[in-house]
């Protein structure tokens, strides 16, 4: 028997192509039958290790002006909202060990649409606890007991060696995809891609 | 009676991406009715305003591996040849310049076609006068003649011109894709939305 497709899907909150991709990720994998994976990680040290301490739409404005209104236009394409939230990037640190906590739990995936939904639907800052603690209770989850566990060690190690593992597997932006086989794609466009090299490998499987 | 649908086809010779993007446009602009003007420029001043003094694919060699990855992904996917040049990015200068006198006289849609094939699909090298020569001498051109149009000052003119056009159209890479009223797109991966933009000004135009 072949063994189910399935595919890493890799996000920083801070990351702003990364909104639509979670937002549509979902039904799409669902409807070719191909397993998620979640999994946040953080792009700031992988930024630094080249050269960079900011977004690199921050340090190429002329390149952030166009991205901006590029995603303006795929969230309108794909019917999502869209506010430019004040400041960008935001601190995702919180939010990607709340996160990590709730897909052990199996609430972290409509938590991150959430934080998603928040910060670039509706302009809000996620680095604000008041935030995080809003998506949290908009999921009827414990505020305060999430926010605890995110804070406990396990969680801390357990985001940064995720963060590692994404460098180690040649991530250097997000969203990112990554197949069974270690094939990475970049980009929300990217996703459609993935997806089909997830399921091509499945049935490959299935022939040997 | 609404305008005829066009759109300004920005590409750089030396451009990875805009190899698929050249192959395909001139079909898919066609079926939708979309008149286009290909529009040779050159990204060395853009990048140097930016601070580059080389392609962000080899200053960032983390991102550069994955692009040459996700190239030969997507040129497979178009049925394109694919082959990774020796060196990259190669010179392109000579290359804009034919191109520009071509597209002034008819043959320069098939020559940029011809020099983007001999540089991705075979792996040649673009910045050797004798690769200009045979895309030239493939196209039926007086070979000698050509180069040496493209050596006058009204060509060397123009492509200065059209750079520092692109420039303040916002352009900062290739391929781009500008509709009549300003809209950018960048990326081969735009194309479409850049097609679709340029049909929705032109109804909306007839609307009047």
């Amino acid at each position: 028997m072949p063994d189910r497709p399935r595919l890493d899907f890799w996000f920083e909150f801070a990351s702003t192509y990364s909104y639509p991709a979670a937002m549509r990720i979902a039904p799409l994998a669902e409807a070719r039958g191909v397993d998620l994976r979640w999994r946040p990680f953080l792009l700031g040290p992988i930024f630094r290790a080249q050269g960079w301490d900011n977004s690199p739409f921050n340090i190429y404005p002329v390149k952030g002006r166009y991205m901006w209104r590029d995603l303006e236009r795929v969230c309108g394409a794909l019917g999502l909202p869209f506010t430019q939230p004040p400041s960008f990037p935001q601190n995702g640190l919180t939010a990607a060990r709340v996160a990590l906590a709730g897909l052990a739990q199996g609430w972290g995936e409509e938590f991150c649409r959430g934080i998603y939904r928040a910060q670039f639907g509706d302009g809000r800052d996620i680095g604000e606890p008041a935030t995080v603690a809003g998506v949290l209770a908009a999921l009827g989850q414990d505020t305060e007991a999430a926010l605890k566990q995110a804070q406990s060690d396990a969680i801390k190690n357990a985001l940064r060696a995720q963060t590692e593992e994404a460098q180690r597997l040649g991530i250097f932006g997000a969203p990112s995809f990554v197949t069974a086989d270690g094939e990475l794609f970049w980009g929300n466009d990217r996703l459609e891609a993935a997806l089909d090299w997830a399921l091509s490998l499945s049935r490959r499987g299935g022939e040997r």
